[in-house]
């Protein structure tokens, strides 16, 4: 029988993974009380179905897919709901969070009596040339991995609970950190007299760089807002991975990550620098690709 | 006529320059008082002719090769030679120094009465198959680029004095900075049971990374003593390449990259760090380069 599934929130990953399962047939619920209007034309487009929060505890499978920050306050939002439903569905929580993030929200749920899925998502929302892939982690993954056969891309790890968010976090660090470094460096080049330069060195011996410069900035200024507390999750993972706890080296430079994406994202400041960007990037470039 | 040049000093870098400018026939000379016994063979390969320091003053060039850190020192060293010469060499400073100890050089070099070229080395030393570009700027740049008629392949910025070194800085921190970032998560996925999944998912989605993994960490690891002082120098840089003073982003991730690099460079105790890379690094890929 096809699996029924509550997916909260229909954010621009959320309802595009959403859409990716009514298009298959599926039926998905979420709860849009207290959604911003963009949220609930999301919903809409993407045919999910809006019930109350309680109604949510009949679906199969629980897909939380929030802000990092919002992840532990949406389990402990649903515990109650959790404890007074007879069978209520597996959490998966597929958001970017630390191991400790992880494993406090697997507490909650767990507490309250729902089987549990770590996961993690990687790539960008599903559309129509793009699935990304969804790792899930933990004894309950296969009950994720159903989906698989409802158009999404679930991959089972074998690390236990726990490792489909390292390696989102591990990815996103990788990702996300090259962005933040390329964004930094191309900053200081342009004020030193060099941004041109550097780019003729990088289309020289790191091409792939270039392609950062101009795909990647562009795309990355309008979420950097979102990416900084992200910047932050991944500083804490990092502390918590170093068995020795003496690693700095991670957590230092993760916290410069998150200082520029912070100062990126926030619109009363970040004028300055957008416009430093704008003049050492290739607009013809991102415009050709669009 | 052919120009002489004196070098200083003959580490990895500076001898196979010297090499590549004595295969195309100019004099060049160092002083090999105090060398290691590395140095003084690599002097010898290199065909350079061993003179006393005060004896250097009487080439047309000058070029300081030496760690980041050593830099001024060198300059300072050299300071009272140049001032008792008539016509000293002009001293062109090749190393990657922040724009405030190239800054230092200069004033030390200019106060002595040498004319002064701000350089930068990007690219592994020259051999067989490979020539850095040597960046060039400040008045006196064309006079270092006389030697891309001997095998060199001198470039000339037109960003004035600093803007070499902050060439050289941004591309070192994009580099380098790419094997720290890389270097981190890869440690950290290991030690979360997720290491395979993030090969794996870089080979699909990000497969420049995989190639830095199994070739640029296994480079990296006998220079990171090395590239440890360079970190701090970038992050000098970055503190003062920002007009405001205030983007603490670029200085906190380049702490964090010294501080990986001093870890792994120190003979002591980095036995540990090492094991854990091995087994996440693909070695056939790193001798089938070879």
């Amino acid at each position: 029988m096809s699996p029924t599934v509550a997916l909260i929130a229909p954010g621009a990953m959320g309802a595009a993974i959403g859409r990716r399962l009514t298009d298959h047939g599926l039926d998905v619920w979420t709860c849009l009380e207290g959604c911003s209007a963009a949220s609930l034309e999301r919903a809409r487009a993407a045919d999910l179905k809006n019930v109350p929060l309680a109604s949510l505890m009949q679906a199969d499978l629980l897909l939380s897919v929030v802000p990092p920050a919002e992840a532990a306050a949406l389990a402990e939002r649903l515990a109650p709901f959790i404890t007074q439903t007879e069978t209520p569905p597996v959490y998966c929580d597929l958001n970017a969070v630390s191991t400790a993030t992880l494993a406090r929200i697997e507490r909650i749920v767990s507490d309250s009596g729902s089987a549990f899925v770590d996961g993690g998502i990687i790539g960008p929302p599903p559309s129509e040339t793009k699935t990304p892939r969804i790792y899930a982690a933990g004894e309950n993954a296969p009950a994720l991995a159903k989906l698989s056969s409802y158009g999404l891309d679930v991959r089972i790890l074998d690390g236990g609970i726990g490792s489909a968010s390292a390696l989102k976090m591990c990815f996103a660090g990788i990702n996300k950190g090259m962005t933040a470094l390329t964004t930094i460096m191309l900053l200081a080049a342009g004020r030193s007299g060099a941004g041109e330069a550097l780019r003729g060195e990088l289309a020289h011996s790191l091409p792939e760089v270039i392609e950062r410069i101009d795909h990647g900035i562009p795309d990355m200024l309008p979420k950097a807002w979102r990416w900084h507390p992200e910047m932050r999750e991944i500083a804490d993972f990092l502390d918590a991975a170093d068995p020795q706890g003496n690693d700095v080296a991670g957590r230092r430079a993760f916290e410069g990550f998150a200082a520029l994406y912070e100062h990126l994202g926030d619109v009363s400041t970040n004028d300055a620098l957008i416009r430093q960007l704008e003049t050492l990037i290739d607009a013809t470039a991102g415009a050709s690709r669009k």
